[in-house]
């Protein structure tokens, strides 16, 4: 029984031409601007908008099947776009004013960001001078912003995780994503050297995470932006995960009607422990799925109710996602450590969902010895660890 | 977002006394009549029973639950109850003259079952004539009737499998239920000798699967009976070894708090791969759930639209389910094998959830080796193996 | 290519009668002393005994071999019989004193243990005086004498873990070994109440392990001597664990040959995914029997060698065994959760192994979570935690 | 306890160069011509070619541990320069006219092959016509011979399996290795159209592991050639496993020493789940290569002493190696899940050896689902199934 889902059926259109864009997209190490072009043209970009801004403030669940869809057919386009969307949430809980810098003149406009505290900041009047080579800014050849992690001190005197939205002119974007996994999401590192950031563009981590930063308030008929950042900004990595580990059952049905073993002749695809491996991983996906729903729905509720969710929630909110990204892997690994060499050749698509699901597992908020980690504490009454979050 | 589920809320308070009566289900290799008296006095038996006769009528999802609840309890006692409750919803698929004979004058009547085609049926004048030693029979101290697995020349001269309705006169009970889990269920083994079975006490499996048994259609208001038998009959394993699952995460919380290591002091609970543990079998049962809630919902509304399943719906609820039960057997495991020794003495509750958890794997119905096979054969639309029911 | 194992080869023919008395050894919950007597014909008994009191001084490859062996008769016998062997490689190690009063007039003795520190110690002139309910003495009804751990002052005046030997007059035993798993081992709880202990009796655990207690170097030409007492005394528990997971190969396959499904009529044994399962436990179990192989062959070699094992060395021999063991569990799961709801029953020996098996998992010595902390703490150069030993 | 491996000895100081050329491998998708000219220096190639010939006929174990000291430098070399070195053994089993056209004037000369029986053979006076285009011929462009598979009609009219020996100058060689996993292998394709293979080039694959080929019994006095071919052509994989699964243990453990959790800053290489991943991975790389090591012994063993193989045994030889490879994936995947995204960038050795290690299990030689199925039915006496060699 599913609910309607607007964006996603504008989006299904639209995939078949992502989809043939996926070697492109990893040849050139970056989102090919016609990805980019046809997801604006659906509106992709303005799931998490405010809605004065023109943005659709649609549900989580939606949003997340949009997402395993897309993934599905390039999951690099799905890392950035997804990305690029979330940030959209995260800027609307930032002040009235930088959102208005944002929005007010480019309602298209997007931010990708380098989220981890790694920024020099020095203090200047009004606000802070930004430095440093920040990494990992999935899909930033496409965003006219960036969100970027630093610290400095708090009004306790300790430092203080912060993070501060710096326009497109004011960082060079060095082209250095060269990996193994997600090629085509254009992961690259931002430059920054000593730009002001003044204060209504900075927002302490803290603060957005226990509804008390600038934005907090500002949309009171919104069902989304009563929570905290960071389940709706992480949101795509298990969502992604999910898509391509359904893909990956797709590819491994249209393969296994035909496949042939190279040295008996023998036919493989309708054999035995093929289809037992098909129906395992079938299973493990359905729950994967089901568990991400579940969890998604529980953020849409609260939002919608204007419940903030407590500590033991947000424990579990941060943990299932990575269980669920475990399971997927799983299920991946499971059906391609059977499909043989052929299959490792750089023109087979399950090369690439291979590399991609393990690469979803890869992020830090997906790390599962973390999740394990907080989400033990919290069951025992532990106090977290402060090197988890 | 819990729907209501007043069965539910009228069991939870006399779950105290149905677990500490678990250690004399295992000693007795029964369930005790005080636990059947229990669950009478909330009409837990009446769940699929048709309203006419005063059943209630009850959804799967609400069912399901309940039996859950109650196998934390004590598995043995979930076990043989469920499948009392479950063989009403058979029954009401039988003749109206054979519900007539069940309900007509004790309204609280169950049955139990030998489902397994092991019977051997001569043809008699108007029905058969019934002779076997007709194991694992669940429950069967407690009931009225039993239902009882043979084949007979059907149609066209094959052999078919079919069930016979009896009435508790016409068996014996032969008490060796001796077994290294579930061992309070009292899965004894029933005597028939040349018992006549009437034809309106008599319906083919096949049949009653396809909506054309003699019953079918007889409760039109009805939400659950436009339905084949098998989900319903069969959907007790899988909520057990939920419930089990479920009770070990708390009792392993319970203990985690206070385990101190004999050989060195040092406190083992609140140690990091303790409560990692905790954490995964948490997220590991967390999914069963989902994926299990997701199918008795699909079960409740495909009953209540009057919708049959199709053949790939039924691959589906046939091996979902026992998926499912392979994940609460790991979360299980994965916590028991770390609880120590003095987790093995049989005053301690962990070592009989360990069995049980086993054991709810060990049904010819929740066999994952026949489970991917039919799920994989569905998948690939190869036509399905008939030595897999 | 196999040496030649004297022992083996007279232990071969007793195990059917000892096999015989398995389901015995577990109703009475203590080893039969028919085993016991067929195994001291043997001199299994002598197995680390020194040869000055007519001990055999093997290899503990041969002693492994045997035991494992011995396992798949029955597990609790070899848990018991093992546990009184080994015992005597630590007597060796005390006093020549305490060797004398052991052995010199009954050099047929034995001595059972309770090691874990848990004895009360109140210092006496010349010793001490324990007192304590000391657990887990398997084998301790066919003991002389008992091996008893606590903690005393040391020459630091730290808690020091010490053992003393106690004669069977000073203790007495209670029946309350009721167990879910190795039922027939016997393992009851030993209790002494202000018995004296001379210091001729005791030992440090520490000089036990680091070659300085007093019966060190008693035996210059023994190839088994030179080596600290843990590994020996411990060697048992994997030994064991391979025997039952190849025991349960053999059931599997005998099984596998002519198990029919009740519900369809389908030959189970012969069908696929019960040979891959067959395949893939026998090649994990052929696994473990090879790292076992190459441990206690690292024994053997530094013993007859006269070599210490460094700590490095000692990290390895404690954990590879629990590693071991951790397959061979893995092994018999994947047999015994395909083998159907039929080896539960408690006259069917699959299930006696699949509990056996994962009771070799649950001592303070096989525990993995523990084995991978002193493991991986070893590897990366840390200093041991000594909290786990 | 080591044995003396001279070519071993010759190998370690020569891997810092052909490790430091890996990513050219990569990059030129073929192994770098230094690296070729440094084994032949050592005589790598000359491992299993005769001695008259100025071969070493070294043993399989010898030979086993250096290809796996080689992959962890470079997989894939190791890959290539293992397959030239074991075809050698293969054409030792072919006519002495072979042989002598092969090594009569160029001793070096080595074999890439191509042995699926893909190619398509016309018959022609004293031999076939060959041609087909013949896919993943591993080290092609260092060879002099190509080894090619075809069928032809056997002597019962039935097509039967054969082995053609094709010199340089007869195929051409496509230059399409384009894959995900062990780049630098230069696994080519090789042309030929109407190439003639004269009789005393081709030998059909069942007399090369009957011991009935034209030059089974040439070398009476080789410990290695009276042997089928195929444990010896197929050696290398299950080493290169290893070999990479013991480099993944280095690498983890020296970043191990050095990391740092960015968003925290936390040192995540000496945290708990860390170590405890990497001592269950080093467990289970141990247990592998006691496996293979026991393997190994067992294949020269019967070589040593002119026994030749069972069916069973060859069963064994055929599937252990799948099944250590099996483990050393997963030891690989246990820490390199854990190594975060850092670990994906292409400068990482990490995410080469993740790839490479998965591509070993990859092969039809390595696929444990039908390795599982050959071993299951020799253990339950099945006869064997001809569409699993």
């Amino acid at each position: 029984m599913r609910h309607p889902n607007p964006l996603l059926e504008t989006l299904l259109p639209i995939l078949p031409a992502i989809a043939s864009n996926a070697e492109r997209a990893e040849r050139e190490r970056t989102v090919p601007a016609e990805n980019i072009a046809l997801l604006k043209s659906i509106g992709f970009h303005r799931a998490f908008q405010p809605k004065p801004y023109g943005g659709r403030e649609i549900s989580l669940p939606e949003f997340a099947d949009c997402v395993a869809a897309l993934a599905g057919a390039c999951a690099s386009t799905a890392w950035a776009a997804s990305l690029l969307a979330t940030h959209s949430h995260q800027i609307a809980l930032f002040s009235a004013r930088l959102q208005e810098e944002v929005w007010g003149e480019d309602r298209d406009a997007t931010a990708s960001s380098s989220i981890a505290p790694l920024g020099r900041a020095e203090t200047a009047d009004g606000g802070v001078l930004l430095s440093g080579e920040m990494g990992w800014s999935s899909g930033c050849d496409h965003a006219e912003w960036a969100i970027l992690g630093f610290r400095r001190p708090g009004p306790d005197g300790e430092p203080q995780y912060c993070f501060g939205v710096v326009p497109r002119a004011d960082y060079r974007i060095r082209d250095d994503w060269h990996a193994a996994g997600m090629q085509g999401s254009g992961t690259k590192t931002l430059l920054v050297d000593k730009v002001f950031v003044p204060e209504h563009r900075i927002e302490a981590a803290k603060d957005m995470m226990e509804g008390r930063s600038a934005g907090f308030g500002l949309y009171p008929d919104s069902k989304i932006f009563y929570a905290p950042y960071r389940p709706y900004f992480a949101s795509g990595f298990a969502a992604i995960s999910l898509g391509v580990a359904e893909r990956m059952l797709q590819v491994f049905k249209e393969r296994s009607r035909n496949r042939i073993r190279a040295y008996t002749g023998a036919q493989v695809g309708a054999a035995l422990p093929a289809y037992m491996r098909l129906a395992e991983s079938t299973h493990q996906v359905l729950a994967a799925r089901a568990l991400l729903e579940a969890s998604w729905r529980d953020h849409a509720e609260h939002g919608a109710a204007k419940r903030y969710p407590t500590a033991e929630t947000l424990a579990f909110w941060r943990t299932n996602q990575a269980y669920a990204v475990k399971m997927c892997i799983q299920a991946v690994d499971r059906l391609f450590e059977s499909m043989g060499g052929n299959c490792w050749r750089l023109e087979n698509e399950a090369q690439r969902l291979f590399r991609d699901a393990h690469m979803t597992g890869a992020h830090a908020y997906t790390d599962y010895d973390v999740c394990a980690q907080i989400l033990g504490r919290s069951l025992l009454g532990l106090e977290p660890d402060p090197s988890m979050v």
